[in-house]
């Protein structure tokens, strides 16, 4: 019984963790295959249809390869400049005109709740590639997958979210699905980039454990997994704010030797200086394996859409 | 014997009656076929070029749709600046450079004209997808198409055309094709943005009935498909002129309602207020219907081409 | 035994005669069987990515078409701006990246070195597409096929290079592979944009004979070819510096009927006005020609990387 077959990935909170097993378990099939043949064209003649209002390259190029290699195609609405955008439509016309090109739509946009506007102009699925502070489940959805491949288990985690909590979409997908399974959580931040109050008491109300705290080494050092997020530029107002708070959160060499014990490192990518270069060469610096995951969740997503998983 | 083989697709004028009905047999034909699969790989191997001199967001995104359904692949300019056109090259030496590498270049360009001498520089097809104020004849086949499948058939026809009737080239490809079935066409404009005198005096030595009128709801009272245009900021030279305008020709709800009878909606989109959202749950209203239709006619166009229908 | 599999493909001093042979005879061969078919599907589910953080239309339109008609697909950047890039996201990181996404790179960057440094950080194949004033390798491979197809062979050749050979990295990466086959070479520059240095010396070195002047009649009739380029605009500090420049180089009509005999005349394109419209009907103007080479080559060059030929 498809389970994803025609729905719209939204939020987070949509996900049984039946569903959640489901589609580690296709994606986990998927990397295999993809070891022995190029290409596994099962939804050849779907269109996917990327609109990026928001600088991306990493999902928009993820969710391009993930189609092609499942033998689809794209079509894309570029920069907001040279489109219909800049004539003055809507995004639910936009969303709507899209529709009859495309089998499915991958949105980025930077007000919050837009994907859901979207899902809701359209019969075809919408796949929410990150709408403002909100949500960004695809990312969640790698994200626990490549937990799963480096740790071995999901079960009674304990994980570190560093940086900035507030606006980090990805960090507030993410909790969600931890939130699915058992597991403690550190949010390390600073006093105003803190998760949202709502986010901690829902997480609460689910019976995971959360400490909130400014000890990055604290919370390290009692953590299997330790997940940087970029403090980013862009959602501060006041830049002399951002300066003076983007260097508090910094992960680099010297820290990691002052660890107990070895620590897996995720990362949504782009950092900007939040991981130095010199942890990359850390054996558990896992945040390009993390990319590279990231197109076998969203094959497996796309194949579940389409029912042909 | 194939009609369209090898064609460049330039002006309204250049299809005979046959042609059309070729084209909407073809047309409807794939858009059958489409129900049954995702693919129609008759263009497998086949490169379409799309160079967009000008914002497009559906025309560009129905045409990448259309040649992938079909089998094919894309390459696209991008944005202007982004491109050789930066370093200063001449539109034929960059339709010259874009032949080499596609099989057929979908062009959008500002100057009218522009189709026309672009088609003259390379041997491989030239499809205008909008030359300035001067033609856009994929659109005015969707159009076509449209109304085809709304109606029922093509003869004698009641339509009122709205909006801006000097400078949008949709209205003057679409009065093109229109002129080889029996019509009687409405111009429903501002003075100041009437329909070209050449064009009506053309239309009228077809013998297609023509009325001039800024009365919209008589014209929609005697019409059986109200076809409306955007007033587009981007042709105003005095932007006071602009605003004055704009609300002049708007289709809401309580337009609707006193209307006689159903009428069926056309717009070639996007629509910034021309169109109340409102209007969108009413039956005729076939604007985003027709959109869709714009990929089967494209594919339809391009399959001809290539001499594979 | 492939000969290129795996490899990047930086600079044109890294390959053998016998390379470039085999590259040309791949190219050939690919050549003859698409005038057969339209596609050679020998790389199906490859799929290649794009990073142009400099303006291009041909290259990568080239690149696009090639990886198509090879049956593969292609996920690109887009523009800078719209890219992490803008987020401060370092080349090495962004290579990194696109690595976990794609089976071969293709990059142009403003910055001499970067493309070796982006193959240093990858273990997947890196193609330079131009590298500032640095390389430009496959451009010269289909300088050097389109040389062989109008001349007849690469042997003892005599040829002009015409323009800013300083700055000018196509005739940079064309010298090295020229210099593997016994060649005149004449170097025809104002004196501020004089070839390198270290490049002459080392032609010199290898027993090319190599005469720079200032005189493009002398050295134009000493030539089978003329291979002209760009004064690039964006290379000078000093625009009116450029402005005085950019005449002295002008190939025209009257230039080819002072000259004693045929000669064939070559470019990379885009072109401004160093080479006058009127000469593209000449018999020997193969610049056109040239660029239709850069995908049959580039064909050869993807399907050699993956071992496919």
């Amino acid at each position: 019984m498809p389970i994803l077959k025609g729905k719209d990935i939204l939020h987070g909170n949509q996900f049984t963790r039946k569903d959640v097993e489901a589609i580690l378990k296709t994606a986990s099939e998927f990397e295999k295959e993809l070891k022995k043949k190029d290409a596994l064209p099962l939804l050849k003649g779907k269109i996917l249809a990327t609109l990026f209002y928001e600088p991306s390259t990493r999902t928009r190029l993820s969710f391009e390869a993930a189609i092609q290699r499942l033998g689809g195609g794209v079509i894309g609405m570029g920069s907001v400049e040279s489109s219909s955008v800049a004539k003055g439509e809507t995004l639910v016309d936009t969303i709507r005109t899209v529709s009859q090109y495309a089998d499915v739509i991958v949105l980025r946009h930077p007000r919050t709740g837009s994907a859901r506007e979207a899902a809701d102009s359209t019969p075809i699925p919408v796949i929410n590639a990150g709408d403002g502070a909100g949500q960004h489940p695809t990312q969640a959805l790698l994200d626990v997958y490549t937990i799963h491949k480096e740790i071995g288990s999901l079960k009674n985690l304990t994980i570190s979210l560093v940086g900035d909590l507030k606006y980090g979409r990805t960090v507030h997908a993410l909790v969600e699905l931890l939130s699915l399974f058992k597991a403690k959580i550190y949010l390390v931040s600073p006093g105003l980039l803190r998760m949202p109050g709502e986010i901690v008491f829902g997480l609460k109300g689910k019976g995971i454990e959360v400490v909130e705290t400014e000890d990055m080494v604290k919370a390290a050092n009692a953590s299997q997994i330790l997940y940087m997020t970029r403090i980013q530029k862009e959602r501060f107002a006041d830049l002399s704010e951002y300066e003076r708070l983007k260097g508090s959160f910094i992960l680099n060499g010297a820290f990691l030797n002052n660890l107990k014990k070895k620590i897996t490192i995720l990362h949504p990518l782009p950092r900007v200086d939040e991981i130095h270069p010199e942890v990359d060469a850390y054996p558990g610096a896992a945040y390009f394996r993390q990319m590279r995951n990231g197109v076998f969740v969203r094959m497996a997503l796309l194949a579940m859409i389409f029912g042909k998983r």
